[in-house]
């Protein structure tokens, strides 16, 4: 067996502390998509300013890991294969840094609406969060453990989550053009589900520059279904 | 004077071609916002086919840029202030890749209103488009000059660029309201606003990206006029 150097363990083990950091932060992100829906689904403007305030945290984690990457690049010189892994990261933090950001707006959005009389139960948008958050994780788990399969049923969900905001879009313009006093409201839902769809855009260009990484065939501008 | 070695004589041009090739990737998406615009304004759907068409071209740069700075981490060992201008060039190409899509998205919209008659003359709309057009070059040439002075002006039109996309939603908002008729295309319009305030948004990331990269000051996550 080869023997470890000095400077390869410390090299593997900061690669590893970014993957867990970055991880971590696919967490705090998950958390905000959820909990910046439930605000809304159960009309709680304290829960939705939790999640603006802790967007925070998001923010300094996408530094330290951006940071974490340079400092590897410039100090362990790291090889093609791990080179491509941290190219990567910097990408996947960027999108998780943004999936944050759009979770805040969410939450704001939110905290208007909890101010009105709802227009209808909500029923595909919390379908739609939870599709969203699964994505998330998933793409994290698929660039972490090199996983092409799992990136692939991310690109499939994405489907799932069109369909969604545009099911709620279609019915939400039926409730608009019968009762123009729901226009204001039904217009603040469709950003929200808006929000979701571009959440879930930025988890399949995770997804897809994983298949990339994985097995060099470059799927990112391809549609869904396309390419694999 | 210092004599150049052969290599890291190969290491500038590689690295000046890979400023040319975003710079160029820049015009492209430039071209791509205003054609999109143009092509509502005249309700030219050929000339919005083809911003659909040609954003092709920008994906193939994005691949490319992206190659190449991956080769040049590998292969030169670039020194911390160059690694920095490498990571931020890394993200900022997958930022004008992304206005490269918003900008077909714009161009598919205005392929759909151009088949029912016009809501109202467009006023805001184009001032919206030639301010992100000058946004996205402006934080380019601060991206390739160091020029902070340039991105903090960015900074300050994305304030600008969201106050006229909430003013083109209120004055919609208006006109359906009185005629619930207008709903559909009205909505598509807010979209396509709502795509050009998103297009700012991306401007305005590169922007702070150049202040950290040159000052050492990190604004990425505060809002305009704070930090500096």
């Amino acid at each position: 067996m080869e023997e470890k150097t000095h400077t390869s363990i410390h090299y593997e083990k900061e690669l590893q502390e970014i993957k867990e950091t970055l991880l971590y932060e696919g967490g705090l992100v998950e958390q905000a998509i959820q909990r910046a829906v439930r605000s809304l689904l159960e009309r709680d403007s304290d829960l939705a300013r939790t999640v603006i305030a802790d967007d925070e945290q998001i923010n300094a984690l996408d530094e330290k890991i951006e940071s974490a990457c340079i400092r590897l690049l410039a100090l362990r010189q790291p090889a093609a294969k791990d080179l491509r892994f941290i190219a990567a990261t910097i990408k996947v933090n960027g999108h998780l840094e943004r999936i944050g950001d759009i979770a805040a707006n969410i939450a704001k959005r939110a905290v208007d609406l909890n101010k009105v009389p709802p227009v209808k139960p909500y029923v595909d948008l919390p379908r739609m969060a939870d599709i969203t958050r699964e994505m998330v994780r998933e793409s994290l788990d698929a660039l972490v453990n090199e996983d092409c399969e799992l990136a692939c049923e991310v690109r499939e969900k994405d489907e799932v989550v069109d369909n969604l905001n545009e099911q709620i879009f279609r019915e939400l313009l039926t409730f608009m053009m019968e009762d123009p006093k729901t226009i204001h409201r039904a217009l603040m839902i469709t950003q929200i589900s808006k929000n979701l769809e571009r959440i879930s855009d930025h988890a399949e260009s995770i997804a897809k520059m994983v298949i990339y990484m994985v097995t060099g065939k470059n799927v990112r501008h391809l549609g869904p279904g396309e390419g694999l």
